[in-house]
């Protein structure tokens, strides 16, 4: 029973509400704490005197899960103190802490393809799963839902700017082009491109934070419940506990996967990318569940972004600084055309500005025809 | 001289307007009937006692396109008694009577490359050639015409979504997947998807139907003119001779391309898709020539979307129940880029929301050079 | 120092300003002729008596650029004595000389691989980079810009027609599809169905001339400054100019490149492509500077629409009339993929109808990644 994370609080804020600046957890955050206590214990005691390995992957993903959440609220209540530009910058470079960790691990750990398939995995599940699932919860409960805002729309346009510069290395692999010879200097010129993008749409970010009138603005935020040093201490702590956690989540990952027994390419896309985005896709969805559609959209479609944006070309370039198993973004051509797809389709979904229940089950419809041909991946 | 069929009737009721319920056959429905028996006269003549491959292939042609629009017309009749909703239901179910039969004979035969080029050509010929005759004429004779409607993008996305888990099975055998080692199993699944969604979207347009607003709706459908014995008793009819006549059109198919000299590609993307639809695409014009644009260009791209949605899956499924040729979604790869397209193409324009002669006539090029690509097919 | 030519002067005529119909020529004039003159000299010289490959390419590239930019000024002169559609017509017809001077030369010199990099290199400039710059320049000076009008749309769409035409060839030979072996009958199959296309757009744009209403009409054009006589030979002889000028131009690539050590594939797709339209892009970001966003973006994404509709398919017929180097529309796999990120890219940003300075950042680090992979080519 997973509470909504601050964000989903906004329309609904509860009776004891909160002096500002008083140190102040409501039941979610102590919901939150406890289960993700209480799976890192299970996670930590499989993972270090053993208990089978499905359980431990399970356990650890859970726990992983609980801590991404828990970092989010941390960085939130940290944020608002600045305005919400630098709210924006905080959690665009913070928010995908734990995935960034689970991806160390596993580079680590040799398995490049499991990354590769998660990052685009993770793409695809925001796209096409969570947009599927806000589009039929919330088209089922209010009718077709509006999506239209030029934010949206922005958003977009910058998803498909660089998920087409990520996947150039990708295009020059599988046409044999000559460039295909140098596909690693050509993915760490494409990193550097994509990060200083990000550095520049953190700018634009904090322009547009002076604007009152900017969606996602003032009226959509809640004050901080926590004190600055308990927000900063939680966030810490947070972080430094979804680091351990996603080191036993990467160890469980091979055996586990090896018992039930699906690819890599399959463990990659779907079960990684849906466990590091877990609580994230909750939210989108209770978003649209309130018929608040056009935040939710923003949120689910933000996060592809910061994942071609940011957590890919950082990877790429912290794999060579740190000499683990060298990650390009030469990926395979599936991954490469399962993500056009899905870039696509959501930019005309953007594009239309309306959203309905059966758009959303030919989402899901997709996901899953996408999700079985990777089975024997 | 083909007559429109009821759906063009509507802003132009014949001065003998029919009573309510009387079974009325107005002059259009006599020359079809009339054309249909001796087509199929000529056709069965040509088919039992022979004449030659190519007066045979064209008499069945013929035939084949009148009875399809018979049996539009008595689904049309039968459908209105039970409110737009079941009308759409029903239309959905059975337009697509005639192209089906076609396909089951031509599978029965072995001729599946004919089959996959004809199930794609149709989505072609809709987006590409129709389409585009609709521009030129509609814009040439009323200037720059709207397109803009809800329901046309509603549409589109639903047939991107439906084309793109369609060609999946193709994309994976064309970069030699793994999954491209299941190629069947993979069809099946993506077929299941596919009847899944078009089932949910049967329950959608059942539901649209309460509306009263709903473009499409009562102010664009006549009153049935047949009494409801007389419209079953025709569909019945036309349907089992649309099934026979198929049975002709597949058997003069192969010696009437060797006769011209085209190939299997060629004659299922370019003829075999032209004659199962050439009338409802008289249709569509009509409408464009009449200035009902926006009901032309709903009318053409839901025929693309029916065939991505409920044909080509149910064809796959169908030839594996039935034991004949076995019909998987791998499609060609020129097949795939060109559905790619036209898909695509058809996005823009629609979500443009505005139609000009001039992107008609690019349109049409667009298919000749298409057409091209394939003759040596 | 290179003064804007005559469309950027709309709205800020200068203080001399001219009488109808006296042949009267402003500074600017005074400056591209003369700088025109310097550079044929140095190329003059280099090419006939020597001076370094470098040198002579430096020289002929930046004479052939300040020529087109003459050649387009006479066009501009000459045509609005004829009304604006005439205009239009004429500069379709004769603004892309200097272009094609360079092309024909280059297949004489049995060039193939660089005029097709360039052809392709100089919709990706367009598309990538110019619109780009001028994002970045109109946006970071008057923050969010439109750029909705139905022509912006309209050509798009043309855009989108004309590129998936040109590029089916490169497709089938992609492939291995049966037509691969016919690739020069198949290139000049749809080059022929380009170039009428290409016709009835002229037809359509006379029309649109009769329009007062139309963008770009009579309201945003400044009267002839030149006397026709004048204007008549100022294009006569600068279209000479550029014919010469262009050969030398063409002789000094190869050496150059080889001096500075880049491949062709590169050389045509950036430096050629770069310098055969870089006045245009000039202009067309000066005008984004001035705020006027909806003319500069029509104008830069119409210069594309001309590549794909006239330039390239003339070419493919003239290198077979002609007998030079055979030109097909087979380009490369890494043209066409990315020609179809960009044109569908700069379709999306056409529909958004809004550009921000994040959004040019974003295109020009897509141009620097595409760049980076034709670096190796």
């Amino acid at each position: 029973m997973v509470e909504p994370t601050p964000a989903a609080h906004t329309d609904a804020p509860p009776p004891h509400a909160p002096a500002r600046h008083g140190t102040h957890l409501v039941r979610s955050d102590w919901v939150i704490v406890g289960l993700a206590l209480a799976f890192m214990a299970v996670a930590g005691v499989t993972h270090y005197l053993g208990g089978g390995a499905v359980l431990a992957f399970v356990s650890a993903a859970a726990a992983v899960a609980l801590l991404a959440a828990l970092v989010g609220r941390s960085v939130e209540q940290l944020g608002d103190r600045f305005g919400p530009g630098a709210t924006g910058v905080l959690q665009s470079a913070l928010g995908n802490l734990p995935e960034l960790f689970i991806s160390l691990f596993a580079l680590k750990a040799g398995l490049v393809a499991v990354v590769q398939a998660a990052l685009i995995g993770s793409i695809l599940a925001n796209l096409l799963l969570v947009l599927g699932l806000c589009f039929v919860v919330g088209g089922l409960k209010h009718g077709t839902q509006s999506l239209d805002s030029a934010r949206a729309r922005g958003i977009t346009v910058m998803l498909l700017v660089s998920v087409a510069a990520m996947v150039m290395p990708s295009v020059a692999h599988l046409i044999h082009a000559p460039a295909a010879e140098h596909e690693t200097t050509l993915s760490v010129i494409a990193s550097v491109f994509l990060l200083l993008l990000f550095v520049l749409t953190l700018r634009a970010s904090l322009r547009r934070g002076d604007d009152p009138g900017r969606p996602g603005g003032p009226d959509e935020a809640e004050p901080p419940r926590w004190k600055l040093p308990f927000a900063v201490g939680m966030l810490a702590a947070s972080a430094a506990a979804a680091a351990f956690v996603s080191d036993w989540f990467v160890t469980a990952l091979t055996p586990a996967m090896d018992a039930i027994g699906i690819s890599q390419a399959f463990a990659g896309l779907v079960v990684v990318a849906i466990a590091g985005n877990a609580i994230e896709n909750v939210v989108g969805v209770q978003l649209a569940a309130k018929n608040r559609s056009e935040y939710a959209f923003a949120v689910v479609i933000n996060s592809p972004l910061q994942i071609a944006l940011v957590l890919a070309p950082l990877l790429v370039i912290l794999s060579a600084v740190l000499g683990f198993a060298s990650l390009t973004l030469v990926f395979s051509p599936l991954l490469v055309v399962s993500v056009a797809i899905a870039v696509l389709l959501s930019a005309f979904i953007t594009f239309d500005g309306k959203s309905t229940w059966i758009e959303g089950a030919g989402l899901l419809a997709l996901y899953g025809v996408i999700a079985a041909t990777f089975w024997w991946g």
